[in-house]
């Protein structure tokens, strides 16, 4: 199964259906037909995992079509908002937040030109977008209770040439691995931030939504990348009681990171303003609260889908916060082996990862 | 007119009606009620100057509401849009783009405690944006015809302990200052960064969109702040002939900034990847091409309030772009009076905001 039809494009841009010329992340749909081109491989997809501000609008829309109707069809409800989405898209990319998540598979066929290094078999995470990928789903999504945005998947899925996956560890569970793929970027760019304020002198750190799967992993970087102090901001008196057990801050705060005020507060009394933040919150909202706890001349790294670029650049520019605000890129390079390396040596960092897989993300994931 | 009856915030959370606890900029209604409290002070105000994302939207919802109504209400509906943006929120926010603008005005009367060192008389513009700024109009905007995003208007406007304003200069006529001035962030910022990538090595920069305002300035500090080469990318024949003729860029190419195959392919032809791409274009859609124009390493400076922050995180990781990407914020020290010295300096960027003025802004302001 091979086409040749018209040249492939390490990008995807050969399966854009519409509209012509986008990238396959910005395009509406994509074409997931199975055929490969000759630089493609294909995954047999067994579990999706939605990025956290996806998943989290997807029950919230679940939940408020339940009150109308009346009825209880949670899971029917979100099976058919990604059936839909995936049918009519080509790819699992949330409409309304423009994000996707992430998936995991086995290797079934790569073409001859291929330059991902896989072979059929190995089982692998794709770490670029499932806003881009390529995706058909066989199998109803039956065996999915739409409790978690971890979601059993049968169907089949696409790599372009320039895409990224990783090998799962045979060491970790899948899931677990799965979960600290998703968020790799995080910690990765982290670390760089840190260790390159470090050149002056050592960053005091905030983390908002320390308790959260990227939070978590974001904190253990810090302090590993040499941060002087890492502040962990958590929304309850459960997360800050999870985030202390941890041990992954050296200060814990509650606050709602929303409340610009409360959060500016929370921090000075912990010791800030910080040298770095680190926006770990998927709820719309956290922009002002991340600026007013950063130093002048410090750096906010939003990681959040849930960011607005016009409330960050409008609400730094209006509170005349000198500070750089960083787009936080998933990709950085050696992301996957810096998060795996930071879940098997730090067991807070998994306690956290652990309880969190179990009930679902909360609030700060 | 002074009000004690509760404490005033620099911040003007003093000011914030609805949702309480909300900074300004992220409420959705202020107290633009002219008393004062110790530390505020007051304008007159004389002139506003709409964001351009934000005139663009609503110059083409009246355009869609003219087409469907058949009639020719234009400059009546833009006026409409306006008094009641800011009859309901107290301050002249575009609810659709969350962009505001700034103003200009005299000083009418300033607190005991304000520290901005204005006094009354003072012609000033705002350097924090109207999307912040407690605002009242009281001439229905009768002067305004609707074809230009400077806009006379009669009312008063609102400053804070933080806010921040210049005042105008002798030697520039008031809407080039304001022109200048309300994009000012956009050099400053990219002679930052440009002069940081120049401790490696003089860098490539790509300025998407630089026969505009924004972009010609920023084309200008990038030069004088040590680019190798200055790329600048327009959409048409016109614009480039008008910034070949400014002599702002070594190499001057056409593009649609939307298509990220074509400006990727664009650039490389003029010399790039660059090492610091500024966008300046203020359309959606602009994100993947300014991944694509940007080598490993490089950095992105995203101006355009119509950027997605979720295209540009997605777009990078997708590609597997190893890229920094900046939140443009508004707020440099210095800003004002680096903008206001390059149209002094430069011809070439005073032609093309005198040519801007005159006509609107065009695709790419």
């Amino acid at each position: 199964m091979q086409r040749q039809d018209f040249p492939s494009s390490p990008l995807g841009l050969h399966r854009v259906i519409e509209p012509a010329g986008a990238l396959p992340q910005a395009a509406w749909r994509l074409d997931p037909s199975p055929e490969l081109w000759p630089d493609e491989a294909r995954v047999r997809v067994d579990r999706l995992n939605l990025d956290a501000a996806s998943f989290r609008q997807l029950s919230e829309a679940a939940e408020k079509a339940r009150g109308q109707n009346g009825g209880s069809a949670d899971a029917a409800a979100l099976r058919g908002a990604v059936l839909g989405i995936v049918a009519e898209r080509g790819k699992m990319q949330n409409p309304v937040t423009g994000s996707g998540g992430m998936l995991t598979g086995v290797v079934e066929e790569v073409g001859p030109d291929s330059p991902l290094g896989l072979v059929p078999g190995d089982r692998i995470a794709t770490l670029v977008s499932l806003s881009l990928t390529p995706l058909t789903i066989t199998d109803g999504l039956a065996r999915w209770d739409g409790r978690s945005e971890q979601v059993p998947c049968e169907g089949h899925a696409i790599l372009f040439g320039r895409s990224i996956a990783a090998v799962l560890p045979d060491d970790l569970p899948v899931p677990l691995a799965l979960a600290v793929l998703d968020v790799c970027g995080a910690p990765a760019l982290t670390s760089r931030v840190v260790r390159r304020a470090g050149a002056d002198a050592a960053p005091a750190v905030v983390i908002l939504g320390a308790a959260g799967k990227s939070g978590s992993l974001s904190a253990a970087a810090a302090r590993k990348a040499g941060a002087r102090a890492v502040i962990g901001l958590v929304p309850t008196q459960a997360e800050a009681d999870l985030l202390t057990a941890s041990g992954l801050a050296d200060q814990v705060v509650i606050a709602d990171a929303r409340d610009p005020a409360a959060v500016a507060e929370s921090v000075r009394a912990a010791g800030g303003p910080a040298q770095v933040t680190v926006v770990c919150v998927d709820v719309p909202g956290c922009e002002g609260g991340a600026v007013l706890a950063t130093a002048d001349g410090g750096t906010v790294i939003f990681f959040s889908m849930a960011t607005s670029f016009s409330a960050a650049a409008l609400g730094a520019e209006g509170v005349a916060a000198d500070i750089t605000m960083l787009i936080g890129n998933g990709y950085v390079p050696g992301h996957a082996a810096l998060a795996l390396d930071l879940i098997r040596a730090e067991p807070g960092v998994r306690r956290i990862f652990e309880s969190r897989t179990a009930e679902g993300d909360g609030h700060a994931g």
